[in-house]
């Protein structure tokens, strides 16, 4: 383990998931934030857009400014980092994107979901930051790709089933997701607005959400996927039903996530205990890296639901990023990661 | 049309579903209240309990002292009506039970998803209150069953594709509801109170949720049946995964809706068209008796997605029973529902 | 009262207090919307913006298009008015203004709180909107001045007080007021987007509130006046702190209270009782014209907490300029304001 | 600064005051946690009250199991603590209590705000928890008694006055505090539950409210106090209304909250900054240890309002405790109470 401080830059750190990765940054015992860049907010303090860095002097940079770093965040909107990918290499010994731009690992994939990809050579070299599934592929990493929140909260659902053998691809999925307002980012447009947004169960991609290409890339079967916004503001929560084509047990079932995760510092399972929080909440998650995943059988209709929530500014981008860049740089797993939670939490 | 004034009297008035049956038949032109019971607040104004009425000058009474009306509305817990229903039915020439009791058809079908019926003789004589699937039969009906609110949304949902054709039974079918506090009804306990109830997304029902009766039953075939609380107060939304054995086209799509939904007066659709509310929500009918259904093809996955909004204490409970009654006497159908709703408004 | 059917047009109909108004005018017994005006809507179905009027055929015109009408209702931002005010009369016969601009009477007092007046010559023409405290000069009304909505909570608290000699003038009173996002407006920024306005107590006029001209115009003494948002969308509920010179009893305000406001429709007391809803709160008169009024004494403070709550789209702005135009128009005071409210209901 | 680690058990563990205790004793350098006791949970796992600690091995235990330890932190109703004061001193070398047992300083105030106190001897001997105003008294104290929370926030407001010559005492204070419904405990009744108590503007405390008596034993002075419950789960907000004696400026204002909290490291100014964020407001310091402050002058009312803004489950009880007993055990004052926040955050 490194016991030398490490310094991180952020990019687009007036959104909310800059906000947190420097809040992250700022706990973390291993790193030391040297710049946090925003064109609009250039020269003001971080705490005076994000309220937990108000203890920091801390003032955005311009994007223009940056400087040579240990490891560069970048929390940009798609398409930009992929445009300045070069540079962004250049300044960062390791980099680390969350937006969609090296997510998948072909061109084609890419197209077929999204647009035109400008730098496409890196697509197979970046690294899927999700630890639970790529983990032994991120030590050393030069460019990592953070998953996407929906996606992620999808993936650590249905994996362990596929590698223990309970599906084999082919199945019927349907993946029925509730999101936050968090996930629409800083800003926000009318639809966004509390009057409009509050209190919604609002069909906001009943189809074609761009994550299914991630879900489909990791899982080696495609998904039927639909994404509600709901009443929270932090919190992506899946519910998968699924159909095997032979019959399963709750052993198979409990088999297969204890296998894949039992030694996961960031997976707990909740399936039927015990208290008001039985299976996966976003409450139960909120401001925590922790991904929680259970299930439950529904022999009538030969079906498994699958449950797993997330916190999808943590789990979903800035935990997971900060979760990846520890193991690529050989620190501890959980660094800068172990707050717990708090009950109770309103709109996680 | 009847232009004289029927008695009405609700049993069970200090819970949610009897406040609502309270306000609708205070506004509603043919109806005069007689008697609210509550063994609880017997003697208190119905005002201190539901705020909308406390410009009444009505009291509780003791379920005891119930007198003969035109209509007696009964909202009591599930198990109760059907151990007093003769004697409803003495009292009130018509009777809208508004529980589970006579909701399904036959004692087997009810002791599978219940326990055992006391009055089993009265399932086939009660009439399922929903006019949209059983219009026909309400005129004079003496014994109306009302239906569940969750059971409601779905139904809605998807019965024109089996009334025209898009589907035939036995094709997949997912169901995913979510649903608001009000469900849980008044009094509550720890899981319903407002620190751990907020900002939830909690699988309430994974599987074996007893609205799957009725909506068998109602469609003919068996579908996949979950349900969410989330964190609002009015409301049930569902959204049905459908996997048809052929090809759908959006045509055929509007065809079946249309044909089946264009004259009533309690249905509209909302598919994808323009604004911030461009499939069904509950906010959009948040008050009122409307059912909004939509749907979307996902082609890639072969699955038509069909989403359906209600207020679940509305056209999922006392609104629905409004509306049987008003049909059941001859009144004008809409009667006392005409309430068009908020906007902007909020947990609806 | 007159039976033929008046013609009303809404002059900034997209909004949320002109959709108000077109909702309330759908459901008026005596008024047909002939325009609703928007200019980046123009052409789109009001019912696009608005869901409540999903079953209307109106589509937004021109503001440039208006024919005249009986009853003008104007919807406009600060300012829009006062430049129009001669064509706007012309349009309507009435004309109905829910903007700050013609609420003050004289030009000093005006500029004193906003900006230069384009024309003064109509502030004492005007007639403020408030019935309770003006309905004399009401009818026939040629240009009537909507009040704003925490003005109107504000005063409808502590007028009886002055008026039956409880205090005179002079006395401290802090009134501390919390809102809903809705009084924000459509549109929203950042600051009123779902992630950063939720769940807040935000003082957003610590000091310095406009609404305080009118307060004090109508009370004849001056508040020290500050108001909080708070997480509701609909809803005005104001708390005023009263040091009155000398003692007072729970009698003589229930005599002021009652005197004053036992007469009137859309007013009622909450001081006390029993139940959840003891005093007055925005819940308990959601989606209403009513505002619910109520105190509690502080001997040992020598203080009465008076407490008044309203729903800011109703009695604080559409459902107020309804129950004017009734008024000055001879109609029944209480047409097309009849909605009792919802229990439960959420942000309400 | 102690080095080693020492043992602490929660009475009361299964609330949510008892839980926040745990949590943080969880994440705490220097205390291992020896027993959380619940008479109703005795034997579950405290994860399955307390989801964050799901990850924790450790269950409830009786009450009469308790074993000595180096702090015992007390969690329990008021008067239950007075009544067993004697053994728990035993137990615990450092008793902190953080019902309202001990919070006052003569068995007159007690009886004259609560009712007969068992233990009055001990009155005079508890410390007071909050270490911005008692921080002298707290090293090697063997009983803490924690502040309440709607008073800590009040104080925190108004203390810089008193302590630098800005207030003398006799002045008109109203104090308006808004609260969150975590302040109800866990369990709740009716009034509590998520349908009655969502968005709710509710005047739950008009007059009369407990923690005046701590105000007015800190302060010197008496205020006019009332409480309101709002949408939110955790904070407490308190609005003070000061009416100085004579002329006040921003410099005053400045001198005195910087004088008194520059070097605090748990009190943050805010007073009028750019951001959205400009004023106090639980949502800023939500999951922290963090009081904000701010102010605003209203030189036409001759008015100071005072803002200051917690969260009511950390610096208005459980941090505190936290605070409190580093400091009485020479430990770092800020440990185990880093958390920065979260932004976006909801319902703190």
């Amino acid at each position: 383990m490194c016991a030398d401080t490490l310094t991180a830059s952020v990019v687009g750190g007036s959104g909310f998931t800059g906000g947190e990765l420097l809040r992250l940054l700022a706990g973390h015992p291993n790193f030391e934030i040297a710049q946090a860049t925003s064109r609009s907010y250039a020269g003001k303090s971080v705490g005076s857009v994000h309220p937990p860095l108000r203890g920091t002097e801390l003032r955005f940079s311009e994007p223009d400014d940056l400087e040579s770093v240990d490891v560069l965040f970048t929390a940009t909107p798609h398409g930009v980092s992929m445009g300045q990918i070069d540079e962004f290499l250049e300044i960062g010994d390791t980099v680390v994107d969350l937006s969609a731009d090296f997510r998948l690992n072909t061109e084609e994939q890419y197209e077929e979901w999204y647009e035109g990809h400008s730098a496409p050579e890196y697509l197979e070299k970046a690294q899927y930051a999700l630890p639970e599934i790529n983990r032994e592929n991120l030590p050393g990493a030069e460019l990592i790709a953070g998953g996407g929140c929906n996606a992620t909260a999808t993936i650590l659902g249905l994996y362990p089933l596929f590698e223990h053998g309970v599906l084999e691809g082919g199945e019927q999925i349907v993946v029925d997701v509730k999101v936050g307002s968090s996930e629409g980012g800083a800003g926000g447009g009318e639809a966004s607005s509390h009057p409009e947004r509050s209190a919604v169960v609002r069909p906001y991609a009943p189809t074609g959400h761009r994550h299914e290409a991630e879900i489909e890339q990791f899982l080696g079967t495609s998904v039927a996927f639909t994404v509600h916004a709901v009443d929270m503001i932090r919190g992506a929560s899946a519910t998968a039903h699924v159909f095997p084509s032979g019959p399963v047990s709750k052993g198979d079932l409990w088999k297969a996530y204890r296998g894949e995760y039992e030694d996961e510092p960031f997976v707990r399972m909740a399936a039927g205990g015990g208290g008001i929080y039985r299976y996966p909440e976003p409450k139960a998650v909120a401001g925590t890296n922790v991904a929680e995943v259970g299930f439950e059988l529904d022999p009538s209709n030969k079906r498994i639901v699958v449950f797993s929530a997330i916190d999808n500014m943590m789990k979903g981008s800035a935990g997971q990023a900060i979760h990846a860049a520890n193991i690529a740089l050989g620190l501890e797993e959980t660094a800068g990661l172990e707050f717990l939670g708090l009950h109770p939490v309103g709109a996680p």
